[in-house]
């Protein structure tokens, strides 16, 4: 199968529909022809260089889904037409602490599947074999993309810190925030959203949040003092840490898993009157993800997409940048 | 018994004998006859009303050591003649859901010896039964008193979030430092010592660390990249923040129990990218304080201290105030 990608040629430039020339496919590599694949947030940021990773022509795209059509020599335990997911990351060194012990999201030399990588807008796309996700039966796979990288990043400070028990804030209801909040409510949690956008409110009760709170209404956040068990962030904007430390009960985390570029201003007594913590974390390990899509599967949890033909990626992406996304855009391969 | 302190008449005053008149013992208080109390740093804190929480004529002291003299009639499992000890909290609400979850110490209503009671620069010491924690067999009873809030304040951590294979950092050998080496040495864990102080390198070796750096070495600070697994703060002082999240491991916590009053700018993305965190606690719930206790018994850990007559305390605040203590000073009583 010939190889086409959509790349973009510089920081910002529209996308152009391009065939790369490659490498034959490594020993560890499998090959996935692309059905369908999410647009990130930090597509957008790889596509602008916001972070200062990305090299042009960019083919970027790290939701992927689709069917694998060849496996390299060493792969371990995929075959041919089987239907894999493949998120943020595409490959790890396998051999290091964080790789043995199940945390390959941790390794030093993590192979980020848009940075120095072909990604997913394209026709076909190459992750090491651990990195390539069974996905399970009954798993919506036109929507599933989304999960692969804003799921699992969503879902892995729930299956950490949270149990049915828990008491769950997600500050932020877009693409991460929408799939945190049909997460905790599936695991059992009481959850509160909280978004600026009032808009929102209904459709995050739709989603399976008991309580939904503006983001701006200092005083309905000042009544939760004490209250909430775990507090997931996925906005990246500065927020009002204090308010929101007041907000954790005690032994509380507030996880971040947005960009938050700007240091957060941490105070310590409030913190350490509530035995409280602040922490963070990227996506998630092959073995997370598959206990992710299990799960989505067992409790019928998928995005809430917007579907465009991959030959319109300029249109979705203009959509997406534009904070239009409902909530997550997937786009269709077309080629 | 009549009862006499030494009680500080305004902020920062000179200790004075006094005999202040008190209720009766309530129903659930329990009596302890002080034999030794350790001089904090906390102590100091409030002596000065640096945390505007203190109320003159301030009796202080909050790491006894005594023997139990009359208990309250609702008083439990005490009795006359029992050796305890009473640290930082001498009272909680005891039906909350803190409370009833074993966190007495993180109660809302909890009670601080020293601030807005009376102390243990006292020849008596009035505390809740369930925090006179009895002293198990074995323990040096002289030293014991820096244990119940030094001690139970560097324990806690170790015991929430290490194990016997964890690389433990320990920042600022002082009072609570050197504790947080024994405890984390017995607990069997690697322990690298940080002090701006080089002629405390050798004793901090004593006390049990397998490392020992100095805190303004940025080069050496920098080799320990990924390398700690627990991080305790136990300074007030401002830090290179960056430097010390840069050193934790994959899953690793920074943890603080210093009353750092500038906010912490914690960046994100190193955070992230470790899957780490950032928490505090304060001293901890009596059955920590007990489990600390038969711990430090049974594997012979008492602090380094040095001893004043109570009728020295202001000689003995003096020597703290100076940072001349080696490690932590203890007042025996002598009315």
């Amino acid at each position: 199968m010939s190889y086409h990608a959509w790349a973009a040629p510089a920081a910002g430039a529209s996308f152009e529909k391009q065939s790369p020339s490659r490498d034959p496919l490594g020993p560890d590599e499998v090959e996935v022809a692309v059905e369908h694949c999410g647009v990130c947030h930090s597509d957008l940021s790889m596509w602008q260089d916001e972070w200062g990773m990305a090299s042009y022509p960019a083919v970027l795209g790290h939701e992927v889904v689709g069917r694998v059509t060849a496996v390299g020599t060493h792969a371990k335990g995929r075959s041919v037409g089987q239907r894999v997911g493949v998120g943020w990351n595409c490959g790890s060194c396998m051999h290091c602490r964080s790789c043995l012990s199940g945390d390959q999201h941790l390794c030093d030399e993590v192979q980020p599947t848009i940075a120095g990588h072909l990604g997913g807008f394209a026709n076909s796309v190459r992750a090491d074999w651990a990195w390539t996700i069974p996905l399970p039966e009954g798993l919506n796979v036109a929507d599933a993309g989304p999960l692969l990288c804003g799921g699992i990043t969503v879902f892995n400070p729930i299956s950490m810190f949270a149990t049915p028990n828990s008491r769950v804030g997600v500050i932020g209801i877009g693409g991460l925030g929408h799939l945190a909040i049909k997460f905790a409510a599936a695991y059992g949690c009481e959850v509160t959203a909280f978004t600026s956008s009032e808009d929102k409110f209904e459709e995050a009760r739709s989603f399976g949040a008991q309580h939904v709170v503006g983001t701006r209404d200092s005083a309905a956040i000042e009544k939760l003092e004490k209250s909430l068990d775990l507090l997931i962030v996925t906005v990246n904007a500065p927020l009002d840490w204090d308010a929101w430390i007041a907000s954790l009960a005690p032994h509380g985390r507030m996880h971040i898993v947005g960009a938050v570029l700007e240091p957060i201003p941490v105070s310590v007594f409030p913190l350490l009157m509530r035995q409280a913590s602040v922490g963070a974390s990227p996506t998630g390990a092959p073995v997370d993800m598959a206990d992710m899509l299990a799960f989505a599967a067992r409790h019928n949890i998928a995005p809430k997409t917007e579907h465009f033909p991959m030959s319109q990626i300029n249109e979705a992406f203009a959509h997406v940048s534009d904070g239009k996304a409902r909530y997550r855009v997937v786009l269709d391969a077309d080629f």
